[in-house]
């Protein structure tokens, strides 16, 4: 059934014939392939157009701080359904990205929304840190968590945060959107009466937008990346076997509370 | 539940603490990002050490090669999950990576044990054509697909095998598997009767397994490649919604023929 | 890392040691298995409790309305997943589940927080008409399609859903949320400008509201429906594959409009 | 691209019109909603036909017996997802089903061809307990696990086994799959030197195919059962939110054993 408008029905990503692929209208083999690496080849792609060497290292820089960070959920999740279901690695690649969500790395997206905003009031004409105000309010104001700021275990200061800053500075792509998420940082225990420090997630955005990146593929990089650490973990999952102890170790953490006969006991294992 | 022995109980690829995250033993802050590429973290991810100017070529070749190459059934099944859940990005490259599967996308690690086995009866003394041929004849008797060769566009030639093999041999790595898949090129003919030209997923494996690139590393090249092809196709469907147009036109390629009362009529848009 | 808070550690839903397994406080195997029906258990693994004969009719009802509508968008991408990736019939099916969206499919659970605003909003005194109004307003200030209302092929209304109230008459549980869905396709002419017939999917949360099924758990009720249709539709793939034929035509209905070298010429088959 | 065959383009499950769907040839909306259960329905969606109420009978005890087991993998996993992005449901039972593999719960599948492979050889003239001896041996040779047998936690019997066969008797379908299941479960000790007994898995595929379900959607049992308790659990991670706690319970389980600065001290809490 037609669901929708349908008026676009046209691509300008890639097409081909026998001979020849074209992505972003270049030869496939012939212009890119060897000639360009994987990160210029992304910018490409999502753009449509080559990154300049600065943008290039930057979004280099995002994707090498956000690819790993150990056994976190999306991690565990991924190990054990490979252990589960081990003839189907995209399986477990997949369900691992499932856990690319608002609240677990999925957040530069809402950071980059955020910091975008700002930016556009005071584009406006508004005062800077009037608008960064403002804006916190309302987040506040609509229970929403300000995104971009605060980690469960970099409580003092996300070390990625602090280098990505130090790589916008380096590459000369530093800009207003930088200069607001630190202002954020700064302002924030006068707004919410506790310091909360940037974290990895408010920095890329941060870094990319002022680079140059659009706000509608943020989600992307920490989706591109985490995959490559998801990988990884996939091949050292298939050497050593970690994904059922994992999930032993979570299951005896958790009593059941339900109803149960008298006298039943549950398995020591379970 | 204790599913399955459970001796190994530890992980070498990422720790951390409050200040710093340790990525195979590298300061991720201090010693990775701005300094490297994102090409040559993953390779470290996975296998553990940086990788040699050369290894890294090839492998950035190779991500570039398979990244993208239009609106190929992955590409379709992630942009309609989109238009359907357009509040999950993550669901939809999850959708499409599903789809890096044995007859599409995934058969690099196929090719690559494929090769493997003729390379490892030559490295056990056996002659390498005698090798080829037996090999090809196995999978041929238990009916399978000899992957890595034949292409439903590429009928003449994958021009990306080719340009991969060029990579190889500019940097050096071309070695035993390079030779091997060129020489089953050349033997298809006899053994299977007719010619079968070398595609991209046989062309990935001879050329990342001549660089040291690991055996059960090789299915996360075109998983991590596409991941970066459906996020470029996923920006676009967020500006011009093409996954319900595909979608009504695939439906009507479809007949129904089950049972159906006398005179129903379905509906032309269906 | 210790993400949010964690003071809750039980969960009510199974337990087991090596002779039984206690499902919401029943011994499966003995008080279970062969005495209900999956409807029933269904019910009793959301809710804890056993449906009355009256709830038990009208989930089913539910679910077999909305298991199954033809070849839309997430059986599509369910059938391509499986025509490129046989191994994994889970993650063909994963591919169907990941569409069920807030587009397509899984709007009942919108359309139940829908019609539960307005329900409140009575409880606490205001006049239902009034009330209704107030939040198709506020969804339409707030740029929100009203969820529930409206579908693509069956304009003059939704088959489904229009049986959906008789069975709620019939089993008498039909109640306030069934009046609140009259009610609006009554106002929404004059809310906003056109007659919109209420869908299955917001007669779905109607008539399980009335029946007592928790809000939370409306969501679950077209993810599990339609798990039976793509599993049918998978079955039928394994025997007659049509995913390829439909990810041509689907491939055909779309131009490329990037840049291409001069005389370039796309095959007529991609 | 055209990729495969493609002589069949069509389908036998649904078709509409505006006013009608059409399901395996009956109207959806008069003859089947609110007429017919959801396990009916099931049936009828996979199979083109209604089932006798024994057939509906044992469908309706295999998915009640195999929707819920407590916190294994797939439900960690499913959970753990929710945690990371509660924006999307559907992701989170997509990583609950992508678990569902070769290893656990995937195995109905796997088990009946085990079993029909026997009944092949049986029904070709073949000695029943030679046949079985036979195929368990092959499979021994090709050092696969002999599906359907053997429990984690259930190692004296899996009592959900027992009752299906208990089912299977009652409503009168046990036949030569049921039998060979038992046989098979006789002559292990003999054959592979230690008890295993019949989980179930392996009675699941016994008493499906003893009532005429087809071998093709065996997968589909466990798939669609365990969706309804991943929404169970799914619904109560909403109001208990466990997911985080599992996984910071399964981080502490394990180990770093890379390589890391003199001095460097892993955080406690990670």
């Amino acid at each position: 059934m037609k669901i929708g408008r349908q008026e676009r029905r046209s691509s300008a990503i890639s097409t081909s014939n026998a001979e020849t692929i074209l992505v972003r209208g270049r030869d496939l083999a012939r212009e890119l392939v060897g000639k360009i690496g994987f990160t210029e080849h992304f910018w490409l792609l999502v753009t449509g157009a080559m990154p300049s060497s600065a943008q290039r290292r930057v979004l280099d820089a995002t994707l090498v701080a956000i690819a790993e960070h150990g056994l976190v959920p999306s991690v565990q999740a991924s190990r054990m359904t490979l252990a589960a279901a081990p003839e189907a690695l995209q399986g477990a690649v997949a369900a691992g990205i499932l856990g690319c969500g608002s609240v677990v790395l999925g957040s530069s997206e809402a950071a980059g929304r955020f910091l975008a905003e700002i930016q556009a009031r005071a584009a406006a004409g508004a005062d800077l840190e009037s608008a960064a105000s403002a804006v916190v309010r309302e987040y506040r104001a609509a229970k929403s968590a300000i995104p971009g700021y605060g980690h469960p275990l970099h409580r003092g200061g996300d070390p990625r945060a602090l280098r990505l800053f130090e790589v916008a500075a380096e590459t000369g792509v530093a800009g207003p959107h930088v200069a607001i998420a630190t202002l954020v940082e700064r302002l924030l225990p006068g707004l919410i009466g506790r310091p909360l420090a940037l974290n990895v997630s408010g920095a890329i955005p941060a870094v990319l937008l002022d680079a140059g990146y659009p706000l509608t593929g943020l989600k992307g990089v920490p989706l591109l990346a985490r995959t490559a650490g998801l990988i990884a973990h996939l091949v050292e999952e298939q050497q050593r076997a970690i994904g059922f102890v994992m999930s032993h170790a979570a299951a005896q953490a958790i009593d059941y509370d339900g109803e149960a006969p008298a006298g039943f006991k549950p398995s020591e294992e379970a």
